[in-house]
């Protein structure tokens, strides 16, 4: 394979997740707009700011951000670094909106907050997902640590910026039920059309996850390492086979 | 690294995943006695075996399944592929009688199959963990399959059964969630001491999934290839290095 190039099935399947990402959140509009009465900010639909944001945010653009290694190959590192960045700065934006969005509305109506098993998950992604981008700036971006800190940290960045995004998807798929439960009731069971669409986002969810993770998971797809960083740090592809990077 | 020599850490991350296995099945049953009224096939308890069942085969022995390569590193390839094989059959037809203990519950009952996104997913994770173990056991186990055919599906397995592992876990997230939303309705906002303990089983099972996928993931504890096989057939270290497997 030329050195930079991608490989060739690899932009048809960045291509599929895309779709599969944008019906999410065409379809989550969808259900907001035909079966919750849209949104606003004011009002009871305040409510329904919640999951378009955090859809948007810690689904998509969170998906997207993880991809940015494998879409952005020929780039300079730096760059690809950057956007990585901040396409989980926008991501994280748009959810904090959605979260202050629910809570806002908990205070209008007097509803409790936090009790659920999807809101103790939604913090949990909230504080790990912060906690993630702090340490990949300390590491990544800063000048301040060393090539061989950089390499033994990537791997568990890896590791838990999937886990992140895998328990983002869950307490999404979480959050629909729950707000089809309040609402449907027992009559959920009769396939009202609001259920059965419900359950196809929540299938589309899993697709839109299951996608993202297959590109970043398959080995030859990794972004290939640089003359100008080659020369300067380790490639990820020498870390996995266990050995001990040595800074240059 | 001694040949064959479990890396120092890894037996403390299996012990671990190991507690944090039992403590959800051990939870769960607490669970079910507690505030469920316990198990039988008879009466309305039949719905109870449904997660019991599923808690011990679909997550707990799936889960230890995908972790027989990292546990039995010296033993011959083939006897460890065999208990590979073998507790995902146990924990198949485990997870079968939980199935049928649900479809019977709800006959009785005269409630609707398969309406939920929790019923959904699971009806999913049930076809593909069958097609996954077919897949295999085709590929692995019967003589047929040349070294470069199975040197080419191993990634393939390895993401897809991780992938069907995760989603047992987020569908069994959507059970728990299903049950509680049913029992305890707006109850559940008042901090309920049943809807506290299934939150808390809810992120156990989250942290069993994260532990055995972190264990999966580290590049140098996976189990050595061994004089045996090395002679016959492909690493899974050179193949995710991206050459092609060249049969032998």
């Amino acid at each position: 394979m030329e050195h930079g190039a991608a490989p060739a099935a690899l932009p048809y399947y960045v291509a599929f997740s895309q779709l599969l990402g944008l019906t999410v959140v065409a379809m989550t509009g969808a259900w907001l707009g035909l079966y919750r009465g849209g949104i606003a900010w004011e009002s009871s639909l305040q409510f329904n700011v919640h999951p378009l944001c955090m859809v948007i945010g810690l689904i998509f653009l969170q998906g997207d951000a993880l991809l940015v290694y494998r879409v952005f190959r020929k780039e300079a590192k730096r760059t690809t670094k950057i956007l990585h960045g901040l396409l989980h700065v926008v991501a994280f934006i748009i959810a904090l909106v959605g979260l202050v969005a629910v809570f806002d509305f908990h205070k209008k109506k007097g509803y409790a907050d936090l009790y659920s098993l999807h809101s103790w998950c939604g913090i949990l992604v909230f504080v790990l997902y912060f906690v993630q981008w702090l340490m990949g700036l300390s590491f990544f971006l800063f000048p301040g640590a060393s090539f061989s800190m950089r390499s033994r940290y990537r791997p568990q960045h890896i590791f838990f910026g999937a886990a992140i995004f895998l328990l983002s998807v869950g307490t999404a798929l979480l959050g629909l039920k729950e707000a089809l439960l309040f609402k449907l009731g027992t009559k959920y069971s009769t396939f009202e059309p609001e259920g059965v669409l419900a359950n196809v986002l929540g299938l589309l969810l899993v697709s839109f996850g299951v996608a993202v993770l297959y590109i970043l998971a398959q080995a030859d797809w990794k972004r290939p390492s640089q003359a100008e960083e080659q020369a300067l740090s380790m490639d990820f592809k020498t870390l996995t086979e266990g050995d001990s990077p040595s800074p240059q």
